[in-house]
Formats: structure tokens, sequence, C-alpha cells
């Protein structure tokens, strides 16, 4: 008898697993086959929430159905609702970058979940006689049906935490814009002086293009609804009692709290990612224009001296050893690199998706792991772009207006009245003397006063 | 005076341009900056036609509100018609990879539709006194907002082909489903033998995941839908007549045939590139998804002597000058390189859409050339997979079902009547005496025969 | 008898080929399998001469060998030199995205390059009889080291027109360099001013990056150089003579004037990409380093009023239909989606080098055709940067001096001399008066006027 | 006075900062501001160590130039051997993804330092007037030549492990090939049954192309070698010593141990990303190999019963709790997962280098951070790949000969004998009969035994 350790078995043999581990043989298996990225399964916070709750949807139907004894069943939900509420995260070692197409996470769960259920039951770890992580928690389960769902319903928790500090963003975009709705400024079009308007114009569009990017997220999460529990191995249901099929999708809505609903053709479904890859793309897509917000905040920022000097970000470290009293747009570079690694993580969920082959794709947890990373990396970045950079953004006001009242952008505005040929001879005498287009327009006796004030805040 | 040329002036100065040409001075000199890809504008039938749509949409309404003379209106409606007709095609040499942010497409097709109405009204081409490509076609327009409203309408035109024949292969995999309804397989996970299923069931799955692109696609393109005419440069809508702002946008949706809707923010869509990400993510959901089923159509093909061999294809050419008799799935690896291609082209885009800055995205004109040219691949290469590859395919029969006896896939099937212990007794003994397991365990009276039988056809 | 065409055999049956065709039924049955991208394999020159050089190679060392008539070996070889001349590229129309490994590009050759020595010998066309394009023309050899062999000398071909565009622009940059060596700037870091530098600095950097990219572009060829022709199938050289497969590299390298080198493992040398990933890569690096000088250029012109406007790029073309005088960075523009679409294209190559299996990589073709196409269309790119913009760019001298004078920038020349402390208050005093950092460093006794101006030209 | 931390001030104002902490208000400020990926700077080992090697070079030099105190010095020398002796990695709390181009980075590290060397010096920690994190610790230096130089020395170290496990797994392969080298089987392309090989050949090839990818990393890795320490903060040297600029690449490589050249231009250098772009790719390539490599091996794994059955690879855990006796290869799956993830990190780092602006590109830290990730993955993967996989992998031999024998594919060696259309008849024959292609042949006369025997080992 070995001190510190059980032995438990399994069809390949016996191992030592630590006897104040919750989980058992299989994970063990695991730990010693993946040591791959360092990151546990239990940084996941969401997939093992969903997880118990797949486990917990499982056991009260299996529980109702009589298919697995009441006792056992109750106690399993409650170790499930453990699980669920965070407590045993640690419990969950196994690396997020694993073969296996998920085996090892449904089992670390069964694992984990059989023991806390035998500690309810007043029995020792490992009891697995008495409660059986596969004959009782992963009772007319697979890994195949179980794991995608769980990925799923994660990815639906993770997003809600998204949508929430993008909500939060583009509020504060459509303040600042609301704040800048009278400061005017020259339009530029590839980085070219174009024609005027406001730097309220301009605020309030990062707030319209977030709020639609929030719909867009929303409708993708909505494919991830389509669940396929009780398909087990291969989509044909194999192994599950036809009753519990009918049953444990509207329980799994139920018992998450999501409206669920069940996927037309199981086989299709075991083995599809579309949804993934749907999601992965929306979810770059929110990236690359918060990216390109990003960029824009660093470009409008620029200067002090030699820039285009339009706004001012709240300074948030000093940005330099010897370069007394620089300060950089370190918020929006932070998002910026976020952006690129969303990308790269949609290029490997592309590449995990090709790969599939036949009745599985076996590599839905590097999916599954570049998606939720991805969604928190989002939700981190969206929010201290807000907090510590949007929401203090102030305006070189003076400068704004002195060069859109100098800017021969106004010629454009004077097109429809004076012709291009006048609008251009205009334009020219303005640069040549350094006047405004307008007050040129009005000393030759082009434009009226008022017309003028009226085109300055068109 | 030359002969053979004509010359035309520019704000740049003066330049000659042949004869013979319908193009300008604005064209000519883009074909002198942009001699990058050889692939003239012109090849992108669906682009032309949209762009003809959206300049006689603005023709009619000019001509309606008095902004140009009526004659001059109808011969640029005129004009129009015959550019979207498709019979000067040829006149639109610009290359598709362009910098400009289009405006070069844009002058093109002044310039075309100038010189064709010049021709109706009796005028030698290039005397755009009478009919002005800028003033005249391009009233109240920009580039800016004529060009991504005809990028996308071409997309919408595009799309139709690519769903018409998406619909076709669909049902051709439905077809083949039923065929195959009655043939039992081994199904596979992780490319390991599993548990049973039909080989009816496998293409049904391949009809229903692209059924379900086909309602994906529909809904990416509807974000395309979205129009910004009459923002012109940077959504203020500066140079455009009030009453054209309002009409633009139904007369387009009146003479293109598409119901259009107006963007919630001018300034926003004018440098927004979000429907186009989106709708190239669902373009590669798409070619990743026929990807993904065209590797399994190479592995269920495989051999004739040492592969899976569960299906043939039918063959399309000789496989090999020195191997007698191989033939090789050359249609699905056609279409699998297409997918490959426009993975690529998902990447250009979302490299195109994080490099825009702030009032326009300049880059839009790569983004246009790799949409379309994904959706010509992809629309040729559904095409060609279930002409030449799909309707043609034919089961293995007589291997699959003995193989199906053979299999030790079976003992899964008796799990929840005989337990896990006994279930892989039998399966190992399945494997030693090389009967089936459905056979065993009849003969060991676990089972009745009549409950053997219903198990095969599960 | 059809009129018209005439019937070729091969084992599928029988099919009508033109009768005016150089090429027979393998191509035939090409062009009715792959109508995709309607791109013709003759486009890419530099493949269909490479094709020859093999094919000649091929010829004369089976001529030697005894292993096909002289007669016919020597018809083969003037065949191979017309080929490689470009006189016949219309007679490869295969489209260059195809499945089957690259088996149609070379029968394409086989039967192009037969019936051009059918010609010289006197024989009408498709008597293969007399000249077997798979018996003679292909003798010893097989797709699978033909092609991948043709694919890697067109690659060496068609990089020696980039390296030549290049050694141009790098040269071009190095002369504004030298121009602009004198002309003092801010140096910018993260967008914000930093130090000071000179504009020749600057560009001098560009033409430095660029030269290092010729040597990772060459490095990279090199790996090309290795050659598997002899390998035919597998690589075990089933097949061919021992006597031909210890020959052909030597020869092929003296036919081509590209000294070649035999591959270390000819098994593994016919199913391995490695090269054009690793080339792939060095285009990409190439590609982004040229877009980032594009970005670069186009920042430095902003303006003319509102922008950095340092530099000036030469006007190509009129910018805006409706903005007076506006001009736009149109060349730089085009670059920077040229290397978008390099980019995407290094993403094909690696899904076509990830799915390759076994003992060959049937997606060569794709990986063909992404890289010969960002080999021209970069080769292009370089080619209008250089001439069209880089050398006709100025500089705004007076803006740039009278800001370098002003900068609070200068603070950091006199960190070493004044500390922290007293530069930084410096920095402060100069901002406040509008005074420079040297003047008031000067006027305070802190610094000589010698000094200061040694600083300036630092 | 506040219990348990100390207040420190930086340009910005004061932080409090734990008492306990080796960091100080920058590094503080940092953690504040880049709550993204919960993954700190010190677990990235090779950096940490990196960096104090640069601090230490700096330190060593500018002592001997008399820049600092030797007792200072020698304090900071002091301080950096702890740091690179990995005792403090948890000192190191900066998020890996940051803006600020490395700035926080840089800090952590002068902060860290400071305050271990005013610990050996007898002072609490936060008496930056004794010795300064940027006074004396970042004396001579920029972030933007400190933070590149330890990214690159951090690349080289990191390799190391790489090169180390690779050159194990290729021997593995070598190995198993040497033991399978009598084996014959049916070598195959495009999935096709093709022409004889042995298993031999097959697991050979493995071994030769990885070690292949070890000498194009190493080449990759000497481009990291080029270092721009002392190009301070653009390029040109500003506020570093002449003699330290000129020493102190020197003394890096003494301290570093590893043989670093100096930078051509160091304006160039300083925003340069190509290293690391051509680095990226050269991982990609390995990465994409090994890959190819999994999917290879899981494929000749593929069965037991109805797939190609050709090798068995060691069970690692149990395949599936409703499959008895399933056993899934879930250590190539991971590594296959690997791969698409270092797919996905090449892009992240060509977007970062493709957005850098001017004389910086403030997105290295996310290159960092991709390119260390993927090295660590990789050595991991490849370690376990060899360890837990291929040293035990098994051929199916009985299977592979009979079918080596049954097959077809022999009659492609009869083509040089008895020429195209003999071989197809026998080939016929033997699919007819069930008999081998040589028995067929011998038995016809058309080949004495003692050739087919030949033919049967060739």
């Amino acid at each position: 008898m070995t001190t510190g350790v059980r032995i438990e078995q399994d069809s390949l043999g016996s191992l030592a697993v630590p006897k104040s581990a919750l989980w058992g043989i299989h994970t063990e298996r695991a730990i010693l086959n993946f040591p791959i990225s360092g990151i546990q399964l239990g940084t996941h916070r969401h997939l093992v929430r969903a997880l118990a709750f797949v486990k917990k949807a499982a056991a009260l139907t299996n529980t109702e159905l009589g298919l697995i004894p009441a006792d056992i069943g109750h106690a399993i939900a409650a170790a499930c609702d453990t699980v669920a509420a965070g407590d045993v995260d640690h419990a969950f070692p196994v690396d997020v970058i694993q073969g296996g197409a998920g085996t090892s996470t449904n089992m670390n769960a069964n694992e984990v979940i059989a023991n806390l259920a035998l500690e309810t039951l007043g029995h020792p770890r490992g009891s697995y006689d008495v409660v059986d992580p596969i004959g009782h928690v992963n009772k007319c389960q697979s890994t195949n049906d179980v794991y995608p769902t769980a990925v799923r319903l994660a990815l639906v928790f993770a997003l809600e935490d998204l949508l929430e500090r993008l909500a939060l963003l583009s509020a504060a975009f459509a303040e600042r814009g609301l704040a800048f709705a009278a400061i005017p400024k020259v339009g530029r079009t590839q980085l070219q002086d174009a024609v005027p308007m406001t730097l309220g114009q301009e605020f309030t569009a990062f707030s319209v293009t977030l709020e639609e990017d929030q719909r867009r997220l929303s409708e993708a999460a909505a494919l991830l609804l389509e669940c396929s529990l009780g398909a087990t191995a291969i989509g044909t249901g194999i192994t599950a009692d036809p009753m519990y099929v009918e049953r444990i999708i509207d329980k799994l809505s139920a018992v998450s709290g999501v409206q669920l609903v069940r996927a037309h053709d199981f086989v299709e479904a075991t083995w599809d990612t579309g949804a993934f890859m749907t999601f992965s793309g929306a979810l770059k897509r929110t990236a690359i224009k918060l990216s390109k917000i990003c960029s824009d905040l660093r470009l409008l920022s620029s200067g002090p001296q030699t820039g285009l000097a339009e706004i001012r970000l709240p300074p948030r470290q000093a940005g330099s050893s010897i370069m007394p009293g620089k300060v950089n747009p370190v918020i929006p570079e932070v998002v910026n690199q976020i952006a690129f690694f969303v990308a790269g993580a949609d290029l490997t969920v592309t590449m995990a998706a090709d790969n599939g082959q036949l009745q599985l794709n076996a590599f839905e947890p590097v999916i599954a792991h570049a998606l939720l990373q991805s969604l928190s990396w989002l939700t981190n970045g969206t929010d201290v772009l807000r907090d510590l950079c949007v929401e203090g953004i102030e305006a070189n006001e003076a400068l704004l207006r002195s060069r859109a009242r100098a800017s021969t952008a106004q010629a454009t505005a004077l097109l429809p009245m004076l012709g291009y040929a006048v609008a251009a001879d205009i334009a020219h005498k303005a640069v040549v003397s350094g006047h405004s287009v307008l007050d040129i327009a009005v000393a030759e006796g082009l434009l009226l006063p008022e017309q003028a004030a009226a085109l300055m805040t068109a």
C-alpha cells in the first residue's frame, strides 16, 4: 500500500493517483500525456461551469427515468452544483491543449463529480463501485455529445461578459461623441485632408460600429445554442435511452438557464464545427474593429508637436526613461495586439475545422481554448480601453477650430453653389494667401457671411 | 494632332487616349499606374453590372430632381443599360488591384458611360463639355459611396450563382444519402472504428451541412444590403442635394431589383468594412465545409486494395502515366485547393480591414477582388464537385456489409443490455474467433436472434 | 469522321480534341474537369519554360542512354526549345487550379511537345505511335518528380525578376536618403515625438531593409535547388533507368543554366513541401516590409494642411471628383494591398502543405499558383513603387527644419550633460514659451552656442 | 504612512507599491494598465534570463567606463546574476500582453535589479536615490534597444530546448526506420495505392525531414543574433556614451555566451521585425511538418478493422467511455493542434509586423509572447510525440507483407521490362483472379522467379 496515493484501474492497467485528488485515473493519465501549455482546464471557469450543468442535467434525467438510483442521482446533482459554483476549479488540472477530442476533459468532470458525490454519500474517494464516473455520471452520454455541448455553453456564458463591456465601451464613445459634437475638424480620406466634419461625428461612429458588433456577436452565438446532447458517439444515439434523448436538452436548458434547441441531424451535428467558425469570425470582426479604432486613436493623438494632435489620451504611465515628458498610447496599443492574437486564433480554428475527419472533429480542444482565450482577452481589453482611455479623452479644440477654419477642405462645400472651376480657384488662392476659403469667397462677393457661417457648422 | 489618339485633360495635365476607347484620361492614368495583376476589372462581370445600376439610379434621380438636363439624363441611363448588359466589359481595363480606394473604378465607369451617352446624342467621344463624366454621370456622388455600394451589390449578385450551385450539390448528396440508406457501415471517430451507422446517414449529413451553409451565406449577405449611397466623401453628404440623398437608395433598389436599406450612420458606414468581414467569414466557413467533405470523400474512396475502399468516385482522367489503372480523386482535390485559397483570401480581407484609417478604408479594391474571386471559384468548384463527382459516387456495398457484420463496433450496442464488462468480453471473443459480436451474443444466449437483427439495422 | 476534331484515346476511353490543338486527350479532359479560375497555365510563363527544360533534359539523357531513338529524342529536344522560347504558351490551356497533383500540367507538356516533335518529323498531330507523350516524352519520369522540379525552377526564374526590381527600389531609397541627408526632423516612436534624426536616415533605412531582404530571398530560393528528378512516383525511382537517375539532374542544370543539387532522400523529397513554405515565408516577409514602408510613406505625406506633411509624393492621378486639388498616395496604397494578398497566399500555401498525405502532397498546384502570382504581383508592385513614387519624392524641408528646431525632442540630447531633471525643466519651458529647447539652454547659460549647433546636426 | 506599502513617485505622480515587492512604481502601473491575459512575464523564463544578461552587460560596461560608481555597478551585476538564475521570476508580474513597446518589461527589470542591488548594499527597497532604476540600471539604454535584444536572446535560448528535442525525435524516427527496413508495403499517392516501398523508407523520411528542419531553424535563429544594443531610442544612439556603444555588444556576447553581431544600420534595426518574421516562418514550417507526420501516423494506424491498420501506436489512455477497447491516437492529435496554434501565432506576428510605424514597432510584446509560447509548446509536443508515441510504434508486419504481395501496385515495376500494355493486362488479371501480379507474370513465363523475388525487395 502506497502512502499518499490511491491506486486506480482502467482498461490499460493501474495507476497511482494522489490520495487527496478529486480526480481519478483517466485524469491522471491525461496529466502525464499532455504536459503542453501548463494552462489548466480549471482556468476556463465558464467551461467547468458548463460541464457541471451538462452533468447535472444528465443526472436529473437519468434519475427521473430510473436509469440510475435516486440517491446516487441526487448526490451527483449536488456535486455538479459544487463544481458549477467554482469551488473545485483546482481539481481540473488537465492541460487545455489535449488530444482525444475532449475525452480527458469529460473524464476529468466525471471523476471529480463522482468523488464529490461519494463524499456526500460518506464513501472514500475512488469507491467507483458505489458511484461510477462512467456508469453513473456519464450515463447515456459520450464525450462526443457532452464536450461540444459544454464548449458551446461556455462560449455563450463568456460572451455575456464581453457584450456587457462592449455596451459600456460604445456608451463611452457615444458620450464623447456628444461632448465633441460642436467641434469642427477636417475629415480625412486616404490620410489626405478631405472635407469638414465634427469630432463628435467621428466618435459617434465608433459607438455606432461597436453597437452593431454586439448584434453580430449575439447572432453568431445563437448558432451555438444548437445542441446535440443525446447523439452520443457519432450521432446515432447508441447506448442512450430514447426517453433520455427526448428529455435531456430541455433539462439542460432548465439547468443552465440558456434556451437550447435540438440539432436537426445528430450525425452532422457530431462532426460539424460550423458554429465555431462563425463565432470565431464574429470575434475576429469585433477585434479588427477595435484595432481600427485604436489605430485611429493613436493617429489622432499623435504629436504633441509634429503629429495630428487632435485629441489627448489620458496618460497612464511614463512613456520613456530617456525622453522627458513622453507619454505613449499604451492602452490602444495593447488592444491592437489583442486583435492580432484573435486573428491568429481564428486561423487556428480554421485549420482545426479543416482537419476534421469522418464522424468527429478530434481537434475541438484547441478550438475551445482559442475561442475562450480570445473572449477573455477581448473582454479585458474592452474594459481597459473604456476605463483607462476612452472615458478620459479630451479634444484639442482650439487647434481643431483654427485648422478647420484655415482648411481648403471647405472648397468642396462650395461646389454645388459655385461649380468646380470657381471652387478650385478659391482653394488655390487660400493656399497662396493663407486666408480661409470662406473668407475669400465672402470677400469676393460669392458668398454671404451668413452662408459662410452656415457652412462652417454644417 | 496625333492620329489614332485623342488628347484629354485633367487637373494633372493632358494625356493621349486611344481614339476608339470608350474610357478617358482618368482610366488611362489608372492603366499606367496599376500594371499589377493583368486581371482587368471587366472580368468581374457582376461588379461592372452593379456599377451600371448605381450610375443609372443616380442619373434617373438627378433627372427627376432637375439636377441634370433630361436629355443628358436619359442618354446616361441608356448607356448604363448597355454597360449592365455586358456589351462593353472590354472597356473596363483598369487592373483589379489598384490604389485610390476605387476612384479609378468609379472614373472608368463615369467615362465609359459618358462616352456611350455622347454616342447616343450624336457627339464624338471625349466631348465632355456636352456630357461630363464628373459633372453629369457622377453628379451627387463620390467614389466613397458609389464604390462600396457597387461592390456590395456585386457580391449579392455573385452569391446568387453560388447558392444555386450549393442547392444542387446538397440535393445530390441527399439523393446519394437516400440511395445508400440501407447500407450498414462502421462509423469512425478519430479515425478509429467506432460504432455502426449507415452510409446513407453519412451522405445525408453532407447534404444537411451544406443546406445550413446556404442559410448562413444568405444571412451574411443581408448585411451587404445596408447602403451608404448619398454619404459622398466621408458620410456628411457634402455636395449631394438633400432630395437626391432622400431618394437615391429607393431608386437603386428599383433599378437593381435588390431591396437595399439605408445605413444608420453614414460616417460609420463610409469607413466600416464589417459586412465584408462577415461575408468573407461565411465564404470561408462554406469553403472549409466543402474541404472537409472532399477530404472525407478522398478517405472513403482510398484504395482500391489497401485503403478504406467504401465508395468509388467516377473516374475523370487517367491518374498516372506509370501506374497502370490508377485513378485519382482529382475533383475533390481541386475543391480542397479552392478552400485553401478562400481561407487565404479571408486573411487578405482581414488585413485590409485592419489597415483602414480614419474616414475611409483605402483598401476596398483588394477586398472586392478577394471576395469576388472566392465566390467565382467556389461556384465553379461546387458545380464540378456535383456534376463530375458526387452524382456518380457508388458504394462498395458488399464490402461494407461484411465489415459491418464482422466489426466489434457492435459491442457498444450491447452496453445498455449487457453492461460494459460483458460487452467487452464479447468484443474480445469476436476479435479472437473471427465471429461477429452479435453471433457470439446470440450463441451465448445473451441475445435473441430478432434482437440481433434489430441492432443490425438500428 | 468528325470535321475539325481528331479523336484520341486513353485508358478511360476516347475524346474529341480540336484538330488544330497542340495538346491531346489528357489536356482536353483536364480542360473539362477544371473550369475553375479561367487563368490558364500558359500565363505562368516561367512555369512553361521550366517544364520545357525538364523535358529537354530528360529527352537528351534518354537519347544518350539509348532509351529512346535518337531522331525522336532530337525532335523532342527541338520541341522543348520552341516551348521554352514562349512561342506556344497558348497551347497550355489547363486551369492553374487543378486536381491531380500536377498530372494535367505534366501531360499538357508531354502532349504539346510530342505534337511539336511530330510536326518536325513530318507526321500529323496525334500520331502517338510515332512519338508517344508518355512512352517517349515522359520516359523515366513521373508527374511526381517532373512537376515539383518544374515549379521550383519556375520560382527561381521568377525570383530573378523580383530581385532585379528590389535592387532598383533599394537604390532609389538610398539615393533619396543621400538627398535628404542634411534635413533634420523629429523621429517618432509609438507615433509620439521622440528624438532628432534626419530624413536621410529614415530613407536610408528603407534602402537597408530591402537590401537585406534580397539576401533573405536568395537564401530561401537556394532550398528550391534541391531536386528530386529521378525519384519518379514515390521516391523509389521505379521505372527509371539507374543511369538516367544518375545523370538527369546534371543534365537539367546544364539545360536550364541553374545549378541544381540532388535531394538527400528521394522518398522524403517527393512529399516534402518545406522549401515552398520557407520561400513563401520569405516572400511574405518582403511583402510586409514593403507594406510597412508604404504605410510610412502615406503617413509622412499626410496632409497637406492637417497631417504630418513631411514629404510630397509625386501626384499620379486626380484624387477625387469632388475635392478640388486632392491627390492621394495611390501607389503606396496598391503596394499595401499586394502585401495583404501575399500574406493570404502564404496561408494558402500553409494549408496546402498541412494537408499533404503519405507519399505525396496532392496540393502542389495551388502552392505553385499562389507563389508564382505573389512573385509576379510583388515584382510589378516593386517596379511601380520605385518608378511612379519613390524616385519623385520631395521633402518639405522648411517645415521639417522649423519643427526640428522647435521640438522639445531635443531635450533628450541634453540628458547626458544636464541630467533628467534639468532637461525636463527646459522641455517644459520650451512648451510654455514657444522657444526652442536649445535656445533656452543657451540663454540660461547651460550650453554654449557651438554645443547647441553640434546637437542640431548630431 | 500606509502599512504594508511604500509610496513611489514617477513623472505622473505617486503610487503605493507592496512593501515586500521587488518591483516599483512603473511595474505597479503596468499591472494596473494591463490586466489582459493573466500570464505573467515571469513564466517566460528565457526572457527574464535574457533581460538579466543585457542589464549585467550594461552595468559592467558602464562601470568600466566610469559612467556609474563601481560599488553600484557591482551590486547591479550581482543582482542580474540572481535574476538570471531564476530565483525571482515571481517578481516579474507584468502581463505578457502589454502596450508600450516593452517599456513595462524593461522597467520591471530595472526596478527589480535596483531593489536587489539596494539589498546587497544594505539599503531598503525604493531607495532610488542610492541605486536608480533609470539613472543606473538603465544607463546608456532605452527600452527600444534593450527589449528587442532581450527578446532575441530569449528566442535563441528557447530554441536550444526545441532543437534538442527535435534531434531526439528524428533519431527515434530513424531507429524505427531501421527496425522497419525490411517490411514491404504499398506506397500511396493521392490516397490511392501506388507502387511498392518499405515501411522503413517511410519512417526514415520522417527522420530526414526533421533533421533538415533543425538546420532551417538554426539558420533562422542566426538572424536573431544581429543586435542593436547601443541604438537607444530610434537608432541614433542618443544619450549613450560612444565608448559604451562600441563595447556593449561584445560585453553582452561574453555575459550571455551567445556570439552577437552589431546591426548594420541602427535606425533600420530599431524598427525592423524581419528576423522575427523569418523565425516565425521557420517555426511554422516545423510545426506543419510535425502536423503532416502526425496526420500520417493517425492514418497509418487507423482501424483496427476498417482502416489502413499498418502500424500500432502505443496506447496511452482509454479512448472511450462507451466503446469497449477503443484506443485513440491522442498524442499525434495533440501535436496537430499545437501546429494549428503555431500557424495562428505566425499570423499574429505578421499582423504585428505589418502595423509597425515609423521609427519603432510598438507591437513587439505580442510578437515575443507568440514566439516564446510557440517554442514552448513545440518543445513539449516534440517531447511527448517521441516519448509517448514514436518510440513505441509497432508494425502490423504480416498484414503489410500479404498486402504488398497481393497488390497490383507491382505492375508498375514490370513496365520497363514488359511495357505498359502487358503490365496493365497482368494487373487486370490480378484483380480478377486474386493472385499476385508477380505470380501471374511468373506463371505466364514473362518473368523468372528470381526476378520476381528481386522486385519484391527493390
